[in-house]
C-alpha cells in the first residue's frame, strides 16, 4: 500500500491533470502506451465494479482508482469494495477526469487495470462450448458491444483476430459495460492461426456472411461452436470464408439488405445459446 | 419540374451553404422545422436509394436531391434513378453538404423527402404479424438500428411511442440504413393508446424487461406479436409493464447484467421471426 486510504483523505487536495500519476494514466488512452505499460483504463461505475470483482475473485489486478468528489459521493459502495481489494483510491479534479476519459460524458471514476487478454493456449482449449471470433473489427464500440453480448450468452472466450481494435480501448471498455472482465479474451494477429486454434479446441467454426447458402434457422447447434464475424464494412475476407467449417446467413424476411455487426452477432450467438434450452 | 436536369448541368455553379434552398434544407436538421415543413433529410447512398425506391414503388415523395461533385461521380446509377423518379438534382459544394449532415462523415448525397410516418389507424390493423413498439427511446442511433432490425425481421410496422425520438432525425435515418422507408412507421404520443391499438389489431403485446419471470426461450410465437421496448437507461415504465400481455426476459447465461437496447431488440424480434421457420 502507498499511504492512500480507500476513501480520499478529507481535505487532501485532489490530483490535477498535471499531477505525474494522472499524466502517466492519461497516456494509457493511447494503444502503444497501454502495450508498453501493460495497463489500461476502465472508466465508469460498471467497468470499475467489474474490474474490482475480477480482482477479488479471479486474480485480476487493479493498480489504482481515480475518483472525482462527485463520483465518490455517488459510489460509496464501490470505494468500499476497492478498500476490500486493497486498491489505492486517489481523488482527482473534474478536469483530470476529463483527460482520462475517451467518452463524451466522463463519469469521474476510472480504474487503472492490468490488461485482461491472455495467451491463446490458456483461452482456446477443449471444453469450450461457445467462442466469438472478431476478424478485423475496427470500431471499438462495436467490439465492446459484441463482448457484452458474448458474456450475456455465456461465451467462454472472445478472440480479437487480425487487425481488430484493441479491446482495452476506452470506447470498447465503455460499450462492454463490465463484460470485458468476464469471458476470457485473447488477441491473435494471424487469422488462420486463430481458426486453427478453435478447431483444435474442438469447436466448429461458423462464419457469418450475408451471401451464405445456409440460413441461421437451418443450423443445428449440438456441437461446440466458434462464431466468426468480420469487419463492419467489408465482412469476412474470402480466405476466411474458405476456411470456416460453414458460412451462415441471417435470413432477411423484409427489405433490409443486412444488419450491423452488433445486432447480427447478437442474433447468431443467442440463437446458438438458446437452442439446447428452447421450449419446443 | 423546375428546369434542373437529373444530372447537374456541366459548368453550373454548385449551390453553396448560403443558397436559399440549401439554407431551407439545412433547417430540416431541427425537429420543429421538420414538423412545420413536413419534410426531412435522408443522407447517404443507402438512404437515398431507399427513398427513391419508396417514391417509385410505394407512393413516397422525394422533393429534391442534393449532391456534391464527388458523390455524383460515385453514384451515377442513383442519379439515373432520381431522373426516372422525376426528382430534381442540384449540385452542392462540400461545405453545403457538411451543413446538411448530422453525422461526422458527410457522404455528399442528401435527399429532401416527405415525412414517412403515417396515421396509426393505417399502420396498426388486423393482419399485422410482427410489430415493434419503442417507448421513450431517446437515442436516434438506437431507434434507427431497431428500425433496421425490424425491417430485416419482416416487421409490418414500427411504433414510436411516448417521448421517443423523431425517426426523421439524421442520426436515426443513417442508422436505419434505408430501412426507415420499409416498415410502416407511426408515432403515438400516448403509450396506453399505442398498446390498445396493438391489442385491437389482434397483436399479443410482449414487453422486454430484465426482471421478468418468463424467459425468451420459453415463449411460443404462434400468435401475431407486438414487441415493446423501453428507454435505453430506464427500460419500460411500471405502468407499461402492468399493461402488456406478458413481460419477457432475455436469459443471461454469463455474468453480464443486461444487454443494450439494439442487441436486446435484435434477439427478441429475430427469435420471434425465426420461430415458425426453425428446423427442429
Amino acid at each position: 500500500m502507498t499511504g492512500y486510504s480507500a476513501l480520499p483523505r478529507p481535505g487532501a487536495a485532489p490530483f490535477t491533470e498535471r499531477t505525474p500519476r494522472v499524466v502517466a494514466a492519461r497516456k494509457l488512452t493511447r494503444r502503444a502506451e497501454r502495450e508498453k505499460a501493460g495497463r489500461f483504463l476502465a472508466e465508469g461505475a460498471n467497468a470499475v465494479e467489474a474490474a474490482l470483482t475480477h480482482a477479488l475473485e479471479d486474480g485480476g489486478t487493479v493498480h489504482e482508482l481515480f475518483v472525482t468528489e462527485r463520483a465518490a459521493a455517488q459510489h460509496e459502495r464501490l470505494l468500499a469494495t476497492a478498500r476490500e481489494a486493497g486498491v489505492p483510491v486517489s481523488p482527482i479534479t473534474d478536469r483530470a477526469a476529463d483527460g482520462l476519459s475517451e467518452t463524451v460524458t466522463p463519469q469521474g471514476i476510472v480504474a487503472v487495470c492490468a490488461l485482461v487478454d491472455r495467451p491463446q493456449e490458456t483461452v482456446l482449449k477443449p471444453g469450450a462450448k461457445l467462442v466469438v471470433v472478431l476478424v478485423d473489427v475496427a470500431d471499438p464500440g462495436n467490439a465492446g458491444t459484441v463482448i457484452r453480448v458474448a458474456d450475456a450468452a455465456g461465451a467462454d472466450a472472445v478472440v480479437l483476430a487480425g487487425d481488430s481494435v484493441d479491446p482495452h480501448n476506452g470506447k470498447c471498455v465503455r460499450a462492454a459495460a463490465g463484460s470485458l472482465f468476464h469471458p476470457a479474451i485473447t488477441r491473435i494477429r494471424d487469422v488462420d492461426a486463430a481458426l486453427k486454434a478453435c478447431s483444435a479446441a474442438g469447436l466448429r467454426t461458423l462464419g457469418a456472411h450475408g451471401y451464405a447458402d445456409t440460413e441461421l434457422d437451418q443450423v443445428s447447434f449440438d456441437e461446440p461452436i466458434a462464431w466468426v464475424f468480420g469487419n463492419e464494412a467489408h465482412g469476412l475476407p474470402e480466405h476466411v470464408l474458405g476456411t470456416v467449417d460453414l458460412a451462415v446467413k441471417i435470413p432477411m424476411y423484409g427489405r433490409a439488405e443486412s444488419l450491423n455487426l452488433a445486432t447480427a452477432a447478437a442474433i447468431c450467438v443467442y440463437t446458438d445459446a438458446m437452442a439446447p434450452r428452447r421450449n419446443r
